[in-house]
This record gives C-alpha cells, sequence and structure tokens, in this order.
C-alpha cells in the first residue's frame, strides 16, 4: 500500500522545481479539462464544469442581489459594429475569429465570434432606451467568448473561454462609477470569501486598461509563484461608447443625453486561479464554496457486515444537512488509492468509516487544507462538518494572505523591483508615464498590475525614472 | 380608465383573425425578446432569459436525477470531423456558419460554428473511453448552437438558439435504447409537469429522422392552431457515430467492441411553444414553473396610509412561502395599467390590496388562467396561493389536453387528411414508404409527426396509396 500511495503522488511535478508543470499536472489529473483538435479550445469535463457552474452560482447570486438581471445576446457581432468604437476595435480586431460564410451564402459583411459585447449591447441599449424613467439598465450575460490568443493554457488563457459579463447604462457619472465600484467590490468579496483568495483592489493605468473604457479597475490574485492573475475587472465607460453607438436618453428636463456606461467581468480564468493560490504537492485543494464535493465518504473494509450500509446512511445525513457529498463505494479500488485520488481533486473533507468507527459511534475526519486528522461523534457529524467548512475556508484565505503579504515588498529602485518581481508584488512609486511602463516590462517582465485605492505615497520618485512621482503603483510578472 | 384598457388590449392581435401576428405580438409585447442587427439572431430580454432559466433549471435537475453530468465543449468544429459520418455531414453541412479567419490568419481548414455537437463529442469519447468500466459516459451541455436558417422566427426557428444538448455513450445496444427512452421520458414529463402541455411520444419516421441516427423519438406539442411543434428529441445513433469515431471499449472478456450512443436535446423553441400552447387575447399565460413571477402584488390606492407598508409585507411573507413575488409600486401608472400588463406578461396569480382589503385582513386574488377572482383572507395567503399554483398547473394542462383531444382525429382517406390537417393532426395506417409522406407534404404541406408507441392498427391499407399498411403514424402541418 504505502508503494502504490508513493507511486501515485509522485505523478505530480513538484512546484518548486517547475511550477508550470506542476499546474498541468494537477489541471490533467484532477480531471477538469481535455485538450481538444480545436486549436487552443479546451473541454471541460464535468469535475471542472461543475466548479464552474458552482463559481457562477455564487457570482449570480451576488449580481441578483445587486440589481441585475440576466440576458442573451447573439454570439455574432457584425463588423460594421465592431468599427464605431476606434479604441476597441484596435485592442480586439488581431485576435478575432471571423465567420465570412453561412450555409452556401458567402456573407456580405464578415460577423465576428464574440471577443466581447460591448458593441451588440450599445446597439441594441440604443433602441432600450428612451426616457430616464429606463435607466439604468443593469444587465449581464453567462457565455463564452473567443479570442485568437497564439499561446494558450487551460483555464489562464483559452482561444474559447466561458465567463459573464456585466453591461449597465445610467443617467450620470456618478452612478456608472458607482456601478463600477459596487461590481469590483462584488468580485473582490466573492474571491475572499468564497474563493479564500485575497487580492490587490485598484485602479489600472491607462496602459493595461480595457480597450475604450475610460477607466478599468481589477482585482489582482497572487499564485504561489509570486506572479500575478487578474481575476476579474469593472470597467467605466464615461460616454465613450454611448457616443459612437447613440445611446441617449430624454432627461426629466426634457434634454437629450448620452448615457454613462460600465461593463465587468471574470471567467473560467478563476479556476487557474484557486488551483495556483491554493494547491499543494498533492494536487487540488478546493475552498468548500466551489467543491463539487465537499465532502467524500470512504468506507474501511468494506467487505464487513454493515459498513456499506452505515456509510450510505451517514452520507444521507451529511447530505441533509446541506453538504455536497461522494460516497466513495467503488469495490475494485484500495482505500488508499481514494484518498490519493481525492485529496488530487482537492475534496475538502474526507471522513473514513471502518468496523472500528462504527462500533465507537464515531468517524474518522480528514481535512484536506491541514490533513488534521480525528475521531469525531457520528452523532451531529452534519452540523459538525457544516462548521468545519467555515473554517476551512478561513484557514485557506489567512494562509493565502500570510504568503501574499511574505511575497510583498516595496521598491525605491530598478534593482529591487527587478528583484522582487521574480517571486512576487512590487509596490512602487511610478510618474505615470507609459514610457517607464514599457522599461519594466522590457527589462523584468514585469507589468503593471493597479493602483491601490490607498495611494499614500511610499516616496516621491518614479522607481523607474527618478522624476517626480505622485501615484502608488503594484508591479508584479502576470498570468 | 376603461378607455385606456381598451386600448391596451387591442394592441394584440385576435388569435382568429391572424394567429401568426398574435404570436408576434405576444412575444414581443410581452418584452420576452428583441430583434438584433446580426441576421436571424435574436436577444433574449430578462424577462424571455428568466423563462429560460426556469426551464433549464427543471430538466437539469432531471438530468441530474437520471445521473447526467454537464460538461462544455468548444463551440467551434474543425470541418474534417463534421464530415467523418456522412448522413450527419449531409443534413447539416447546408446551414452551417463558417470560420475561415482567425485574427490575421487564414485558417488552413475551416471551422463550423457547431450546428450540434455530436462529432466534438465523439471525437473526446474516443479518448476518454477505453474499458467497460469507463461506461456509461452520460453527459450534457448547456449552449447555444447556430444554423443558418433561411426564415426565421422569434423562439420557433433562429439562426442561432440555446440549448441542451445530451450525449451519452454505453456498452450495449440495449443501454442505448434504455437511455433514449428514459430521456424521452424525462422531456414528456417535463412538458406535461412544469408546462403543463400535452405531448404526443413517438418515434420519428426515417425521413424525418435526425440526421445520423438510427432511431429518433420525439415529443410533439399541439399548438392552437392546430399545428404540430416538436417540442423535444431523443436518437439511438447505434454504433453509427462510434465506428467513423472509433469509440471502442475493451470488455470484460478482453475483446475490443464499438460503443452504442445517444443524443438528445431541447431548446428555446419551447418558450414558442407555450405561448401558442397557453396564450390567449390578453397575451401570454405562463404556467408556474417557469413563470418569472409566479405572483405580482398591485396596490391599491396606494397614496393611502398603511397601503405599500402592507403591500411590502405581504410580498415578504409570500415570498417565505416559497413563491417568486412581483410588488409593482410603481407611481406613474395606474392600478388597471398594471392589471394588464401583468396579464398580457402571463403572471399566473394577481393579488390586489387597498384599504378596505386591509380592513377586513383579507386581498383580492384573481387567477390569469380562469380569471376567477376572489377575496382571500391575508392569513396564510402564501400556503393558500402556493396550493393554487398546482392548481392552476393542472387547469392548464386539462385545457389545453381537451383543445388537443378535440383536434385529433383518426382519418383514412387522403381528403379526411387534408381536411384535418387544417387545423388538428390526422391519425392514420402508412405504409412506411417515403413516398407516400413526400406525396402528403406536397399536397397539404403536412408532415409525419410521429409513430405513437401504441400501434394498435385503425385499418389496414395506407392513407395515401392504398397498399397494406401497419403503421400508424400522426401527421400535421408543423412549425
Amino acid at each position: 500500500m504505502a508503494d502504490k500511495k508513493q507511486e501515485f503522488v509522485t505523478h505530480i511535478t513538484p512546484r518548486d522545481k517547475d511550477f508550470s508543470q506542476w499546474y498541468t499536472d494537477v489541471v490533467t489529473m484532477a480531471d477538469l479539462m481535455d485538450y481538444t483538435p480545436v486549436r487552443g479550445c479546451m473541454a471541460m469535463k464535468p469535475y471542472g464544469n461543475r466548479i464552474w457552474e458552482l463559481i457562477r452560482e455564487g457570482l449570480d447570486r451576488r449580481f441578483q442581489e445587486t440589481g441585475h438581471e440576466n440576458v442573451s445576446m447573439p454570439m455574432l457581432i457584425p463588423e460594421s459594429l465592431l468599427l464605431k468604437e476606434a479604441e476597441h476595435v484596435e485592442g480586439f480586431a488581431p485576435e478575432v475569429a471571423w465567420v465570412t460564410q453561412g450555409g452556401t451564402e458567402k456573407l456580405q459583411e464578415r460577423l465576428a465570434v464574440r471577443p466581447t459585447s460591448e458593441t451588440i449591447f450599445c446597439t441594441m441599449f440604443a433602441k432600450w432606451v428612451e426616457s430616464w424613467r429606463d435607466l439604468p439598465l443593469k444587465y449581464n450575460q453567462w457565455c463564452s467568448v473567443m479570442r485568437w490568443e497564439k499561446t494558450t493554457r487551460p483555464f489562464l488563457r483559452t482561444a474559447e473561454f466561458w465567463w459573464q459579463e456585466g453591461h449597465t447604462v445610467h443617467a450620470t457619472a456618478e452612478e456608472a462609477e458607482e456601478e463600477t465600484m459596487t461590481m469590483l467590490n462584488v468580485y473582490r468579496d466573492f474571491a475572499e470569501q468564497e474563493l479564500a483568495m485575497p487580492v490587490f483592489c485598484g485602479q489600472k493605468s491607462d496602459k493595461e486598461k480595457f480597450a475604450g473604457a475610460r477607466a478599468t479597475y481589477s482585482i489582482e490574485a497572487m499564485m504561489q509563484d509570486g506572479k500575478a492573475l487578474q481575476a476579474g475587472t469593472s470597467h467605466n465607460f464615461g460616454t465613450n461608447f454611448s457616443v459612437p453607438f447613440n445611446v441617449q436618453y430624454l432627461s426629466k428636463e426634457g434634454k437629450l443625453e448620452y448615457c454613462h456606461e460600465t461593463s465587468w467581468g471574470a471567467s473560467t480564468r478563476l479556476i487557474g486561479a484557486i488551483i495556483m493560490t491554493h494547491g499543494d504537492e498533492r494536487g487540488l485543494k478546493l475552498p468548500p464554496a466551489i467543491a463539487p464535493y465537499q465532502v467524500v465518504l470512504v468506507p474501511v473494509a468494506a467487505h464487513k457486515g454493515g459498513v456499506l450500509e452505515k456509510c450510505a446512511e451517514v452520507a444521507e445525513e451529511l447530505r441533509k444537512a446541506g453538504l455536497r457529498v461522494k460516497l466513495d463505494d467503488r469495490d475494485n479500488v484500495s482505500p488508499g488509492f481514494k484518498f490519493n485520488e481525492w485529496e488530487l481533486k482537492g475534496v475538502p473533507v474526507r471522513v473514513e468509516i471502518g468496523p472500528r468507527d462504527i462500533e465507537k459511534g464515531a468517524a474518522m475526519v480528514c481535512r484536506r487544507d491541514t490533513f488534521e486528522k480525528a475521531s469525531l461523534p457520528l452523532e451531529g457529524l452534519g452540523e459538525t462538518l457544516v462548521k468545519m467548512m467555515d473554517d476551512i475556508t478561513a484557514n485557506m484565505f489567512r494562509v493565502a494572505d500570510e504568503f501574499r503579504k511574505a511575497h510583498t515588498k516595496d521598491v525605491f529602485n530598478m534593482d529591487e523591483l527587478g528583484e522582487q518581481v521574480n517571486g512576487g508584488y512590487a509596490r512602487a512609486m511610478w510618474c505615470g508615464d507609459r514610457a517607464c511602463e514599457d522599461e519594466i516590462k522590457n527589462r523584468f517582465s514585469a507589468t503593471s498590475r493597479n493602483m491601490p485605492f490607498d495611494q499614500t505615497p511610499i516616496g516621491e520618485t518614479c522607481v523607474c525614472c527618478g522624476k517626480k512621482a505622485n501615484k502608488v503603483m503594484y508591479f508584479a510578472k502576470a498570468y
């Protein structure tokens, strides 16, 4: 048994040997996805797809609570619409997949497989908005989008990915800005509470903002190799789209005014973020809120009378307590094999029940996050484990947050910056010039991540050019 | 007020004047969808989209209960995969939208925007299935698909539509046939229980079956103009796809065997079916299970002290009872206007509360299906209305089923058939020849719908050619 266990575990490349290979190993061995014959496109297998469904549920609940409604827009967008906003088309045109033929008919106008849907939303908003009474419109859609990426990696960067995109229309600039902030906070809250993932919130530089936005805000997570992963973005467009798309409303005073718009999105990248925030040598470590199974129940000495029956009974009780439970009653693999497999798949809690446990009216409970093991009474086990889930989430957040803090440093010159971004975030003063961002990118492959809302200066001069600087910026290498 | 009401209602074209225009009026005035600048593609607005979400929930729950798992496959399919199954490509190629360019790169091979996903599923199944231990695989995906239709109508036939497609792999022919039947019954059960929509279940003719299937089964609903609407299909492929795609498994006996496969789907067409099964002169009539709001609460004399507060309180109590409730507290339209609007939108129950109702500790409750109006005590109103929902569903089913029975007739010659399909289903004996189907199509624009499982003969000769016949077939005009 010990040998088999050893063998199973060593299939995963150690994180410190090759983090990138470790990631690929976890993604495939935990059966989250598979590669397909379609260039850069993945298939989400049941386990990975279920994680995405749970992410959707958690986000969608928050969208409803903040007054949003779901809609479904066409997946194809005529080229002429894409061309209406100059910065936008410049940003997205290079990575658009084009439909040029429909059935036997060669199309007069190419259709883009949507890379994002601002242009079609704005086209419809121009139809749907007439007066101030129609505002705000706060819509969201769940769909997949397509970007013709050169190099792809499962969940992190795929030609097709699944996401939600919120699109809202407001009467005033203030309301649009408030919406942008509300949704940034929705993402932060979701990341912290459900993904146990601490994030940096702040504003993007002009260079890094969304093509067509007036201002982009992001939540940035830190992976265990110290690199950044942009986990959600919220854009304030001002009137950048409403002017070319003619989205206007008649005000209470009877004046025709341009609307103020926002958009915001989060995607299947979040699954990559979860893996690289929490995973370890044994594989995936899932936060309970988005774990397809929160508890796996493994019978020990299952051939002994009454064991399987007891396990089924306990599984049912745990389900009644509101937990997602897998009873692994396979008879062709050993309990040890199952332990390894479910650890690899990141199930938060394993419960083992054998004849001796039954005798004692207890079960052996093992936490995935701490590997703590304890014999706990079967009576009230559901309630115990429900509480344990909260404790696991809190502990996973604490561990990730300590890592994040330990790998974030203030830097005051380029040498320090270069060293820091090798394994973490560098906080630095920045003059605001794109030239300095380019220089940092060229020398260290690091990019500006965002400017935190707390802009208390940590110095007076730009980390790069040495000129007077009044912006605090996080720099890091990024996925 | 009376005038305004009159005016509001007359916007809808009467059903008997022009059923097709009535349908279009309801679809747009109930704010379910809107037309877009993308040829044949619609946008689902919040109200229509919410109906689809509720349909999804009802179906998905049944899919889970019957042991299926959701996955997500790429939306683009390389042409070479599509070409592997001859009948399949012949059936779908004429209506495929083709991606020929990715970014700046002209593609070596065209990619189809999926019209359906058998070919990509089978490609992945060939990777995923090795031995009998891997079987069955019972997968489903929720997505949109694209078919380049010449003429389109909202929900009924759109270039892009939203659907689910189940794809399963089995070791034996028996298991595949059992799965095909199980899923047909899932559709039937869902249609009856949640959509209050009676259906004809049976097998399609070879002419009408799915391109590539060995056998196709369908549920067929009857619209109020007597026409048929195919509301769900379940296909048994046998080994038709597993052979060209090489989906094989190693049996317990160590022999390599071809798998037996199925697929089954239902789509946003169901929304069209609901409209045309239940709607009336006032508009939409929604079955409670898929109504975005099951109850709308309209304050009467809302300016009077305490009315709005009481309404908010009652709304909260009804929500606690598990009902989806809309409190319409708009102050710029009259109660009468609201009554009409929510009738048009098909909300099953309207609750009116004014000062006199509050005094009596009661509320005026009006059913959309029967227009029955009664003053009911506020105490226990939640429970009362929850029960009323079941009653409404049962009544809507009963009315639709009576209509269906009244518009279904046995026919014994072509004259009778031609007359019957002008406003209903014709049950007839059929020899099984495609030539007779073609003749019926040419003369009456009617098609074979399906062969009921009860094949007790109603005659001995084919309704068309007069030769010996042993198949009972339903014929009807169809959407």
